[in-house]
């Protein structure tokens, strides 16, 4: 995933679930086969494996637990969504926050089933402790912003520019996406020219008419 | 559901996904039809839609999430488990509690999607309060016998027969479940015996090389 | 406390810690000598001890853990809040929520102590199942006037009414307060006329610039 | 506090609430006089205010909230321990685990109230986190070991040396305790040459009959 990385969290939306769910990863898959830009998507648990078998693109789970096969009712293992066919798993977003010891062990479970990590955070500090822990990405995302309409790239460049370079002190290797009301191609340049390596989006694919059409805007100016 | 009712829980056991979760619920299947004693399965999210598909068994989902759609990365709305073909779900399992405000959210989520509701409960008291929510079931597991090889039925029927009568004062359209350490029989008789209307197990029948075996000896003695 | 019973929750505001805590007290204590009407305090657990030394009141804590004494850092058992002098305490207020395992840990802890207890609740339902673990009192808040300035008296009579008879029908000893916008004599009246108890107010004595004058309005209509 | 600093965690141990905690804090007070090695106390909430006027030595809170004054019922905000004569606190200690987000907003909020901050963490990799963050320590507790009466120092000494490295690599300003079955003089000393600045330790004090003995064992090989 070198390229840009454009991950849509289909969170607990009903145009997320079912047919929805449908509908959005061709979208996802089209505009990646036509764009070559990478577009993944995090399904609910329920839908991984079908989204899986169907589509070639990255796969997400909305939130992995760090604990194995066992006495853990009501939990979602790492090794569980591995086994439905996710490549990757958001870790803390933040309608899903986890104590420091819980995202580490969500992390080193995803690293022992080879998933994709990525570890939300919401502000430049918490960044800089997130990458400090190594996962493959960490995604700021200011919880005012979330689902609030008003893109972080244009409302506040500042925390996504500090997020960057304190990820990037504390870890040479760590990407960072930028999140929260990112809707528009412009969203995205800005994002990418403050050295971010994608973007983390939702309501504005998810909840859009004509998805393909919002992706297609998302990837026009990279 | 006046028949005696045995739900078994898979948590995450490996045993209890893929090939594993058809193997047990088979098993359900067929004792249910050879005995007429209703058997539910509690399988992950992620096995729910094929089970419900293939059995006609209860299904129940493991926790459900007293929230609808939208903005609940990571969670599972009732309305999402309903879509899956759950019949109904465990509430406040000891191995995912939630406050009180959240287990009567979880119900009444439950309700609004015609869901069987199990609010799971410590000791006695917590039995009472959770009986004057008005589920459908309580189910009574003393934490420290869960998972420990050591029956309730046989260890504590003081603390089962005190449930059931807590449960009864508070609320009389109410059903008791005892659980934790169930694995005969024997236990099922004397759980029938102090008021109960059917037992909630997991390892003994998840892990058992033989799962119908394991279960034609639950109801021998009903 | 056969009469009706105010209680002053203190919260982490400013002007309910040092002299602050002083000034409310004294005017609490002031006006039960003077009106018969019997008024507590619910002050930070580092003023608990000077209340206690200095008052005559009922004093409450804010929160108790149930715990006992041991590896519990940061925690505040009920033994040590009774050691400071406490007479009782809240618990799972709408601020501090706790799983139904842990309020009845916390209100057997209570009971252990001889502490008076009072369980918060958000609704009608859970009053019910708050009533049926057997607390003094349940208080019932809509957590979404909690500090709107809009009185639960005046705007949702019913969950006052409804939770009244939902919390007698479990447990006939069982008192309850109303919670959330309190502020004049009017809701307390409209309050006691509904069944309860007293109320539980905070805001409205603590950042109140005289708050003799609003304890004698609060107390003008009993 | 360059010299080596000892904190003693007196958790909610009877032995450390009252006349009890006089005792440890006469003990460290003495023993810090007559050897010039900083010794600190984490005594109750209620107790801090007591200990901060009659003992010149460090006094910590066993977990501060970063929330400031307010509508937060049941909370110790870092305003109000520093109002109580604290001069720093303890953040995410294992029996008060918070997710990152809190731990980043009680570190700021010790901060802004010029309080001395020690993260708590439990594996080399949630050290190098919460180094991240900048605080003043990190306190390295292998959760397993906590009351164990098994030293770090001795069982785990991979751990300590690896904590610190791995601290350093992120901030070269942060200083290392290490915690869980410290006892004894050969504990610490063993700590200090594997990186560490200090200890921080409980049980071996709080219930000790001789505080004092303890303490200059802790201390003699420094």
């Amino acid at each position: 995933m070198n390229s840009p990385f454009i991950l849509i969290n289909f969170k607990t939306y009903r145009e997320g679930t079912g047919y929805g769910a449908d509908r959005i990863a061709r979208a996802a898959s089209a505009v990646m086969e036509d764009t070559g830009v990478t577009i993944g998507i995090a399904p609910p648990y329920t839908d991984l494996r079908k989204m899986a078998r169907h589509f070639s693109i990255p796969i997400f789970a909305q939130h992995i637990d760090g604990v194995g096969a066992g006495g853990f009712t009501g939990h979602t293992p790492a090794y569980m969504m591995k086994l439905e066919g996710a490549t990757g798993s958001l870790i803390n977003h933040s309608e899903r926050r986890l104590t420091l010891a819980d995202i580490e062990a969500s992390l080193t479970a995803a690293e022992a089933e080879g998933l994709t990590s990525i570890i939300c955070t919401n502000n430049i500090r918490t960044t800089a402790a997130a990458a400090a822990l190594g996962p493959d990405y960490v995604a700021i995302e200011p919880p005012e912003l979330i689902g609030s309409g008003i893109s972080v790239a244009q409302a506040d460049p500042e925390i996504i520019a500090g997020s960057v370079k304190a990820a990037l002190k504390q870890n040479n290797q760590v990407k960072v996406l930028a999140g929260a009301g990112i809707q528009s191609g412009d969203c995205v340049r800005i994002s990418l020219d403050l050295g971010c390596s994608g973007v983390l989006l939702a309501s504005s694919v998810v909840k859009a008419e004509d998805p393909e059409a919002v992706l297609l805007d998302l990837v026009s100016k990279i």
